[in-house]
């Protein structure tokens, strides 16, 4: 009888496995650079904290969350994203009272949505993230935009496009809000039902209705940028600045909106340009939200963050046809002929290993051509070869495989000879 | 209003972090010696899965685990461990076709198990572990043992105890079986209700009741040692023979039993022998299993394996007071003062970063003496700093932190300053 893994998961075996590290060890060292530390936060967390932190009128608290009762009763959700889990963290560890503010995490690890699985979107997917929390200045969010753009510049993704907006303050959305429902309520019996329902609850969602999309007033919409505040205006514009400093290019999109009440000021996302990327092109999205900490129970905090999914990274590179610097090769195989022989491989590998040397065996009980073999897919680098003749006169064949190049060395310098070899002379 | 994270949980923050990643690391590269390769499989699992590979009759399913309905209505469970879904993913991909065999895997996440919280004890913890399939060579036994022993030995822990035992294969098993019946037969009515069940149903497990370790009938209850057939007892010889030959040192226990069916052979535990390490002295624990590939649908394939918590190598490294090697210092910060001299800093520490550097700044608004104040607090090797002055004569001040030494170095020449600095000149 056969058992697979849940529809919307994958497994991620050897030869897939080294992309995965190589991607999320260049993103470690990435945040290393913009001194943003790992956080770990844990897979599941009370329901109630994506119910306030992500929203109760989201698709994802409505639809998708993986919701279920403990053996305690108590509701319990597999977070769906990272920044809500982040936040409880900073709160429920008082982060927040510490001396050295913003407070810059990353994170990385799986999330969970109960959405149709189709081409780069699975129901379990590894997110990569970073929050700074605590800072409003308008440097930090560069900063943010920076990290994010890097994240995929460095890995050697060129199709890359930032798109760019600010939601400004509160003051600046209630009054696009107000423009918004005065520009839309004489056409509401037009737009779809969703849509009539956003109106009065949240109309900024209105303008990324793909119902609504084609519908004639949505192309003289008042956008955002016209009702931002001095304040906001101004934030918007040091953005901006900062990013020139940077030559960081970027277009503006105002009608780059974010569900969330939370979110102000800037708001971004990173899209793939990449030929036969797919159909959905947004890499990774993030921006700034101020009322959220406070929210899950800490003191007025404003923060920064974005997400990508590693898949997407995965399958832009992929796209864009880009190599990573994986060497799946083997260092070095022992070819043992004998039982005593084969007592000695043993020991032998085990020393090399311990002095750092990648070393592989036979453990099939193979003759001599079958251990070649097998050293041969393996990609082997060096073959050390030890029969009962070699082992009596105390000494190991090396060949070389690239060369074919065979030396017999000392069984009692052969650990020294191989980390040379290994090492490359370093 | 507080949002906590469920009990038996917990966030690993900067400070600790970083020993995480730390000790990950070594132990993804000790599995890169071995040739053991990474393989990530979903955070669930069908719950059959777990019934079948962990056993329906062991307490983990039928007491620990975290079992719920998708919005699909099919039953899903968190992980209780790595083994049964390694195995699934091999028979699923159908990797025992594939010519390189034994396949060795290693794995590294999160699993769920709804316990009493304690010391050491989380109901969310991380497992490492490893497991080889597709190969009955008593050296690949040794292999598994020998690594499982440096995962603590090369992180520096010195007081541990690898306690070993064969359990024989299903012949062996069998003929222990009935004798353990025969023996504990007349003492049933003095023994435990669970041991009066066990004595039907799985006999093996009365030698590790703790109720009835005190019971007289326990002292001379038959061992497996003397049930042994050739074939097993051959093998067992074998083992030790590798052990003796890799001068790994073991204590053999016959009284080291695994409850299920599917364990044969090698079982072996690693305990840590430091003073105040706590009640549970168990770090990891493994050992061989035939049927189980079967079990999930595969074909006829053995495979050995060992798995440890992260917690507990962490709680025992404190234990023996072992220091890791963590650098938590900063590489460098940079003090700018005055508008301009502030979008200089944001340009030079993008570029720093972008150079290999690790750069923070204010981000605060603070002045001269409050930023001077952070880069000590964050423990900066060197301070550059920005004003108005050195940006008209194109300079910037760079201070080393540990000798109190000044430079002025041209803004066109400091990046390549800064790597040389920062890179001790490699």
């Amino acid at each position: 009888m056969n058992i697979n893994a849940p529809r919307g998961t994958q497994d991620i075996l050897p030869g897939v496995s080294e992309k995965w590290q190589y991607v999320e060890q260049q993103l470690a060292d990435l945040c290393r650079r913009y001194h943003y530390k790992e956080i770990r936060t844990p897979i599941f967390e009370h329901t109630e904290l994506f119910q306030r932190g992500v929203g109760d009128s989201t698709d994802i608290v409505q639809k998708e969350m993986y919701t279920f009762e403990d053996r305690g009763g108590r509701s319990i959700t597999l977070r769906p994203e990272g920044t809500a889990s982040v936040v409880r963290a900073f709160v429920q560890n008082k982060v927040y009272g510490l001396p050295n503010q913003p407070t810059k995490y990353f994170y990385t690890g799986p999330m969970f949505r109960y959405e149709r699985p189709q081409q780069g979107r699975m129901r379990q997917f590894v997110q990569f993230g970073i929050e700074a929390l605590g800072s409003d200045d308008p440097a930090i969010d560069a900063e943010v935009l920076s990290l994010a753009l890097n994240s995929y510049k460095e890995l050697g993704l060129k199709s890359l496009k930032l798109v760019l907006n600010s939601l400004g303050d509160q003051e600046s959305r209630e009054a696009h809000r107000d423009a918004l429902i005065r520009h839309f309520d004489p056409h509401r019996e037009e737009l779809c039902a969703d849509c009539q329902v956003r109106l009065d609850q949240n109309p900024l969602r209105v303008l990324d209705c793909k119902k609504d999309r084609g519908h004639p007033a949505m192309e003289n919409a008042p956008s955002i940028l016209e009702y931002l505040n001095d304040y906001s205006r101004d934030y918007f514009e040091k953005v901006k600045q900062y990013l020139d400093v940077m030559d960081i290019e970027y277009v503006v999109d105002p009608n780059l909106v974010r569900g969330l009440d939370y979110y102000t000021h800037t708001a971004f996302e990173i899209m793939s340009e990449a030929e036969g990327f797919g159909a959905i092109t947004t890499l990774s999205g993030g921006g700034r939200y101020t009322g959220l900490v406070k929210e899950v129970g800490g003191p007025e905090t404003s923060g920064i963050g974005f997400a990508m999914s590693i898949e997407r990274l995965l399958m832009a590179l992929e796209a864009e046809g880009v190599e990573l610097p994986i060497d799946e090769g083997l260092e070095c195989f022992v070819v043992a002929l004998g039982e005593d022989a084969d007592k000695a491989a043993v020991k032998l590998t085990n020393q090399l290993r311990a002095a750092g040397v990648q070393v592989d065996k036979d453990y099939l009980g193979k003759k001599m051509k079958g251990q070649f073999k097998s050293a041969d897919r393996l990609n082997s680098k060096y073959v050390l070869v030890l029969g009962e003749q070699e082992l009596e006169n105390g000494v190991i064949n090396v060949k070389d495989m690239a060369t074919g190049e065979q030396k017999e060395i000392s069984l009692e310098t052969i650990i020294d000879y191989m980390k040379e070899q290994v090492s490359g002379g370093e």
